[in-house]
């Protein structure tokens, strides 16, 4: 090819840079890399395996450390053959079209906007290819879409398998639903990288891929420090780019409450950091479910009772129990034997199902301090009366009722595993997910929780707030959601597993960089097929991937001592 | 003064904006906070040490999280007074200028310049104050400065001693040279708050300030990531604000070799990631250098040798020790009895001398694998005949005759302490400057190496590399370079310490969250009097410096759950 193009006059800048770049891969060791087992990309059209698609890390020279593009995806796809065959592409002459017969919608047309300003992303100029006789030039991504995608929003078990298929003729990518689609979009999107002559590259390929787990979320924190809207968007793109599809916004907690309630605007005006700069008004919670929804990412909403609500008390007071200490007056958890307390949360959650459209309400649950509950006389009468002989009891009986409330308003509870202790599994709807999060014996309450035929997700092992010292994504790779004992019947019951990234100590100084790419390696687990464990293998896609974030504008940290094949300019 | 203000037309909506505060204060239970102990600033003229200058963090409210600004110095000043008395200031009647007699330069004028904007730096239209008869407006700060400061560069023992006084007649900053005047306009800054109404407030105050110690550094590693130029100008800056006088730029290390060198151009163009992208230009190396000097930061450079070299074999290859192990050929540290070593190194060490003006160059030495040198025929050759009988000794002698070109050069030379190891003391020039890194034993390194009369940095405690989840600061505070045994003249050795940010984990990405505020901590620990050991007062004096390097454009991560009185927009 090179000689073909070096003849024609547009072509002799581009002849010089390939020069160079045969020089300089010449002194940095890339031919012998090359040689050496990595699989040239060029004559072959041996069907290449994606697990054999793989680099050497054991090469001399500098080379070793510089990232190269290889169009490996993250997460792996469940299926995929790519051959040694290339094709280019081109922005001029690239379009995304609609196959005839597919559904077309807003969704999709917005979609291949983007993943066009992926794809093109940089460097055009230097490396954009124009297709002429010499090279195979893929001018067109053909999407079908069977289902009707018109205002559809995205659920739990919708539709996300497709078929993608890189070929001479086109790039087809088949799909049962919109969500299937955007899925596709964004393999495609990490198949291609700057091959020779820095040319937009992607190999023939075939791709059936779906994931392994209907729930894959990740925890934001906006409580112990106020995220503005801008982080939370760009996070959502991250999320697309590793295929997580559930938002889970911790959105208030003890330290704020930065929700602009419609119903009860105090909550926010004396219990957000700032009535006015730290809250998220209703329109920034349009903003950010839309454009959740238009990258097939559910929002999830947690509103934590009873404990973790101080900062409810400032709008609402009467809502948290009153005690006395020794240090003087304190406010604990909401108060159970009030009939006032359901009313709020009544009315509350009222709100909150018209606000999210998503089917899950998270509850919270979770560590209820039971100091002011022991302190007050009026909840000792009650459970007296009740016959209520210990704490866990009361808790249980508050929770029990704002679960009907849910259910009364057509929702679907998650909670921490707290509310479901031993001996109370049979207190929640059958339909309840039990979030695990407790470290340590996650894998017997896993067992535990599905042997009483409640669903679950998994987060135990994939706290991400918790930091060392080093390459730490290991561990978080290794953790499967399946790994306790239990039936078929009670795997099935796992959705899947979140990426936490509490916020005492994050916000958007380091939210992007702390959680990409170590949350990647959980969107693997959770997408892929049960046996990618090739850790050497990951290790080298996740660092191409790490890479491709940071060209697309996440400032993910870096995983070792490396450099991307570009700085930021 | 609110009554006042509302009579006129113009103060109307200021007014408005007042009756908003006091309301929210109310709520807030900022109000309480006042009552409850915190020194209010009207009214009193009574003086107040600023040791006494603190927040409660134990008032109600949600205001318990949120950062309010008082105007509190970080690193402390050696003497501080402070009054009641409050002044304004207004971005449209402040100036900057020099005192009768004193020495002006482009350093102070870049300065005045610099702060300007610094202080007035947002939501000017919302709280920008006018000077009217009913506030006591502050519109000159009158610099004088004894010694000539044309041209100047910053140096070891340069003076950085200051008195500040603001008072009602104007603000007087005194100083011997132009660094102790950079250090007074950064303290000024910090003395700046918005106050009632949001007014640019500072409070009448007496400052004579100067450093504990006179070698207040930060370590930055370009080798194992590359950092953009952007990134390490910011981070000057962030070291300015944290009157940090070094930058010790670690510019080379095995992964690559990105300073792009004069006499030796294949050294970069070869070991550096990439020889365009990756590098730093001669341009970039004198752009980073004149940044720092306007701060009053020294750039010392660091070449370290013997070990730690393998990116410079890229370009000369046969500098490196090569020997053949179990796994093939393999290449270690510098070749120390070859003479063809010691003209490369004289040479580099010439251009290293024309192109970074500090007086020291850090000369590295640390942790050298002697396993090739322990293959090598011809070195074990030379160590017979030199009588060494262990690589200590070669390693020594290769220092030696390093340090002695350092020396004909007229520069000192600065090693970290592996080459002042037991008993090779006296093998270095009395001037050498010992940095202590290993932790453990640190202290009795100190000893050892001030015993025999070397002068010393610490870093042992303060490699900020390491992290772990949680407040980690404290431990870095409570470091103090003093802590071994040692007579007054040993201490008096100890030129102060450096903190550590090795680049494994860490690149543009999460340098500057990562590094600051922890680097704050050892700051304070290098400037401030010995005593200032108060904790509880550190840390909100630290809550409120980071929400200030926030304002400033660097983004601190957070210390705990908090929100600065401001977000990103």
């Amino acid at each position: 090819m090179a000689p073909n193009l070096c003849r024609r006059r547009q072509w002799i800048k581009l002849c010089f840079s390939l020069v160079s770049i045969v020089l300089c891969c010449y002194a940095s060791g890339v031919f012998s890399l090359l040689r050496s087992g990595y699989t040239t990309r060029a004559g072959s059209d041996e069907p290449i395996k994606s697990s054999s698609l793989r680099f050497s890390r054991k090469t001399g020279g500098t080379g070793r450390y510089v990232v190269r593009e290889a169009g490996q995806v993250w997460p792996k796809p469940q299926h995929q053959v790519s051959t040694g065959d290339v094709f280019v592409l081109s922005r001029d002459t690239f379009n995304f079209t609609y196959a005839p017969g597919s559904h077309r919608c807003e969704i999709l047309d917005l979609a291949f906007g983007r993943y066009t300003e992926i794809i093109f992303s940089i460097d055009e100029a230097a490396t954009g290819s124009k297709c002429d006789a010499d090279t195979t030039c893929l001018v067109v991504l053909e999407v079908s879409v069977k289902e009707s995608c018109k205002g559809a929003s995205p659920h739990l078990g919708a539709k996300e398998n497709y078929e993608l298929s890189v070929a001479r003729e086109g790039v087809k990518l088949k799909t049962d639903s919109v969500w299937g689609a955007l899925r596709g979009l964004e393999t495609f999107s990490q198949l291609i990288y700057r091959g020779e002559h820095g040319l937009y590259t992607v190999n023939r390929t075939d791709i059936q891929d779906f994931p392994r787990f209907p729930h894959r979320g990740v925890l934001l924190d906006t409580s112990r420090h106020f995220v503005p809207v801008k982080y939370i968007l760009q996070n959502l793109d991250a999320m697309a780019f590793n295929k997580f599809n559930v938002f889970h916004w911790h959105i208030v907690d003890d330290p704020s409450f930065p929700y602009e309630s419609i119903a009860f605007p105090e909550l926010s005006k004396k219990g957000a950091f700032h009535p006015d700069t730290h809250v998220y008004t209703q329109k920034d919670v349009r903003t950010i479910l839309e454009y959740a929804r238009l990258r097939g990412i559910r929002v999830v909403p947690e509103f934590d009772t009873p404990g973790h609500t101080l900062s409810w008390g400032h709008g609402q007071p009467s809502l948290l129990t009153t005690c006395y200490t020794k240090t003087g007056k304190q406010r604990g958890a909401l108060n159970p034997v009030l009939e006032a307390t359901y009313q709020f949360m009544g009315k509350l959650l009222q709100e909150i199902k018209d606000v999210f459209p998503d089917q899950l309400v998270h509850l919270g649950g979770d560590e209820v301090n039971f100091a002011c509950w022991k302190n007050d006389a009026e909840i000792t009468q009650f459970m007296e009366k009740r016959g209520f002989d210990y704490y866990v009891k009361l808790q249980t009986y508050y929770v029990q009722r704002i679960m009907k409330i849910v259910e009364s308003l057509g929702k679907v509870s998650a909670v921490w595993e707290d509310v479901a202790a031993k001996g109370q599994e049979g207190s929640v709807p059958k339909n309840t997910v039990i979030q695990v999060w407790r470290p340590g014996k996650w894998a017997q309450k896993m067992a535990q929780v599905t042997r009483h035929g409640l669903r679950t997700i998994l987060s135990a092992c994939w706290y991400l707030d918790l930091i060392s010292t080093g390459e730490d994504w290991p561990p978080y790779y290794r953790c499967d959601p399946h790994a306790f004992n239990g039936t078929m019947a009670q795997k099935d019951l796992v959705l899947g597993g979140e990426a936490c990234l509490w916020g005492e100590y994050v916000d958007w100084t380091n939210l992007l960089s702390r959680l990409w790419p170590r949350a990647s390696a959980i969107a693997e687990r959770l997408w892929s097929s049960q046996d990618t464990t090739d850790m050497e293998d990951a290790s080298v896609r996740l660092g191409e991937h790490r890479c491709r974030m940071i060209r697309r504008g996440i400032p993910a940290q870096p995983l070792r001592p490396s450099a991307c094949p570009f700085v930021p300019v």
